[in-house]
């Protein structure tokens, strides 16, 4: 490989895989609206009027994006430094996938739904824009979600127990004859009723059931509350740092109230007042 | 009793109550899988293509798992140092809930809905999981609720009133030909609008009636900020919460660090020293 | 008057008007389980098969309750040391509207629904419960919702304009022949949606109005985090005193950060260090 | 132009744009009053009854209030002592589309329904009532909700990813046959579902269809506390809000009191005083 080879190889690796210069950039931009075209035609696919008239059109056009996509893929493997690391990452398994049910679709026309998958790619959208504000906030957000993980998990663990005794309680109390025909689907009811969805399609019509029905409604509209408070808690906390990081010059206590002037270990001023 | 069987004894009591073994766990772990696939029957029985083919294979099983619930409750017993004391506590009698229900089946039919009370056995869950810090944050919610007691009281009683209110007004303006046939069946009404589940099953018709609605609508779209708003501020305090509540002598700051020996605001002891 | 039937009105008075004796408690249980009783009343006459059957007997029944109000609001006004404040209090004039709808139910008799004004009486609820910590706690809420007033008002107002563009929208796209047979209607169907009720008795059928209406829903369930946001704010603010209020000894600032140790103006200590 | 016509001009000019006479205010409240009127009679114009009966009484009391706002907006431009600079201000723009519809109505019979842009003009109620208070919340609004744009776009780019996986999935699951007829049709019910508006024109009938929709309603009832969060976090910090962003030389404390001079922590001088 000689060296120009190689220089043309860093190039495209700055374009393909970076968003600095003018021509990254401008490749991401149009790497995406192929990704959105691409969505489009799956989703003009699926209406039955569309489908009658174009199927064969939209047939080729999708396959024309799975071998843009399967070149782009080549391109990505060719020039990267390290070919083997890039398709086991998240974004290299990623664009894999944007290929093969295009493949697939061959011999199993079900496939081709598979290829909605490449909404993932739209994730790439943020490096487009401005990447770094939306990390740093994404990053609080991931930071709250994993602070109230065990709290959210409790919740859920409530919320399932109670939709199931709610659900079985229902299709006692109403039977099959109001459209509670089993359990399970008494527990789908207590699930539309409780997150307040309430699709009507099942209904309860005796008074006892609707009392019941009252108790879960109001039950949902308060402890929509709870995970609400605690994202909110632990956002607000995610987003101020907590605590003082500043060593008492006498006893070296750390850490401290936000706002301490003194330690409140040994009483001395934590910080020196100038004359 | 001579000594091995005593032993014998502790050994099954650290396997049976205990999970800080391995035997322990286990047997935790096959014991939520023994109440999953009983939950799992009893609902699959409620359905009706399934009760007409499988009524008796699926009856069988559930007797087995009863029978398998009253052994573990026997050995619980047995090996328990203070057996009257299990019996009494709250997971006794949840674990004898979960056998009572199967015998009772054999004379009442549908008792046999009342297993789906096995669910709080479930609750062990927490127990096979790393249980602390699951409890530590139940606490938090715990007391977050418990300091919005009041305050959740006050919200209850408005909302009562209001679906009170407006369930008579809707059936005084719509009347029985739109659905409102009574004024109970008008607060269930206001139930379902206010919490915005909005199953469809009643909708007002009239031109009056629907300004009412919007009022209703508006109302609860609104209010469902009280609880939230009660909950997030109970539950940041609770979070900040392990504070030492103390006037200060001099500066009368009154929440401080849990150790703290000296006011971090103006740095005199906390507490005078005794000569 | 002579002195006894002075005693005797102040002891009538503390049983009437007061909860701290044991007679007083008692009393204002009494009333409350009456009113209860009469509001149950009401709402049975309203279902069909009850009054179909029971209406003779009902009447009488609320004539009773209705008679018992009137005394007890001869009784209050006799016992009342000022009895034309009471009179014109909150208090008595709910008291004086609980009689009045009985009696004009004789004339007209769809004012027999105005008893359920009587569900005001209710708030007594609260002087039976220990009163004062309720108050706390109804204050937090009120002074809340007051420091909350204006933004809420701008809330919405923009609620309104939001659904009555989107209402009309929705009128010119999907037109009568989908249920949108007027603006007004069409602003109600805005209401129902973005409020996340959701009814389903007008639905978008057109292409267009379902993509209108998607924007619409998702507006509604990203927008109620508005008032939740300022209700949330506004109650921790409420919950803790937001500012330290101690004059400073040298320039005499007044009002300082909440954990301020020295005086943001002239920079001198604000509390003494005790040596 | 002779000085009375000029006096004449600048007394139409402060009772035309400002509100601190009562000349200005009685003028701005008539304005409002008569807005609304012409916004009542375009609603009422669309409701058929109304329409067959009234239809040239409504639509010259339309043509009067076209009338009355062209003189108005030619008044303001006469008055304005830089007319082209109110012309293109946003109030400049409003007013001119006020007029516009009235206008194209002649011709369009659809476009009269623009007039319920003059909704818009309400916005001077803010005027009307006292301004400053309102202009302040609405501030506090704006800038938590640009403070939280960020977030919100992760949010949203999250919640649009989301809804088109499940609704391809569920396309995929119920099919046409239970009313999930394309693709875009899952996305709207996805929407539907996932913001918890429920509607109920399309529901999921399959067992599969039913689970995966538990899994949506589950999932928007919880991620519903992520804008909340979010706002609430950030209007809490706008509402502390009017704070003085300099760290102190020595403590490093970053956030103080608006006039600050002084560090509050440590009582340093924020700012080095030049000799």
């Amino acid at each position: 490989m000689d060296s120009s080879t190689k220089n043309w190889r860093e190039q495209l690796y700055v374009m393909v895989f970076q968003t600095d210069t003018k021509a990254g950039r401008r490749f991401d931009g149009i790497l995406l609206l192929i990704i959105l075209a691409s969505l489009v035609v799956v989703m003009l696919d699926s209406i039955d009027a569309v489908h009658q008239n174009y199927a064969d059109l939209l047939a080729y056009i999708e396959w024309g994006f799975t071998v843009i996509f399967a070149i782009e893929y080549g391109l990505r493997l060719y020039c990267s430094p390290k070919p083997l690391r890039y398709a086991f990452s998240f974004y290299g398994l990623v664009d894999l996938l944007a290929i093969v049910p295009g493949v697939l679709a061959l011999y199993y026309s079900d496939a081709q739904y598979l290829l909605i998958i490449r909404i993932i790619r739209m994730l790439r959208i943020f490096r487009v824009l401005k990447l770094s504000p939306y990390l740093k906030q994404a990053n609080y957000l991931m930071s709250a979600l994993r602070g109230s993980k065990q709290k959210i998990v409790v919740f859920l663990v409530s919320v399932c127990t109670l939709v199931t005794v709610f659900g079985t309680l229902m299709y006692v109390i109403e039977g099959p004859e109001h459209g509670f025909t089993s359990i399970p689907k008494g527990i789908y009811w207590a699930i539309v009723t409780l997150t307040t969805v309430g699709f009507g399609d099942i209904v309860p019509k005796t008074p006892l059931g609707q009392v019941v029905s009252s108790l879960v409604m109001i039950t949902g509209y308060s402890i929509i509350a709870v995970p609400t408070g605690i994202f909110t808690a632990e956002l607000a906390n995610a987003m101020r740092g907590d605590t003082l990081q500043h060593p008492c010059p006498v006893c070296r206590k750390n850490s401290h109230e936000p706002d301490a002037a003194f330690c409140s270990r040994c009483g001395n001023a934590l910080f020196k007042k100038l004359e």
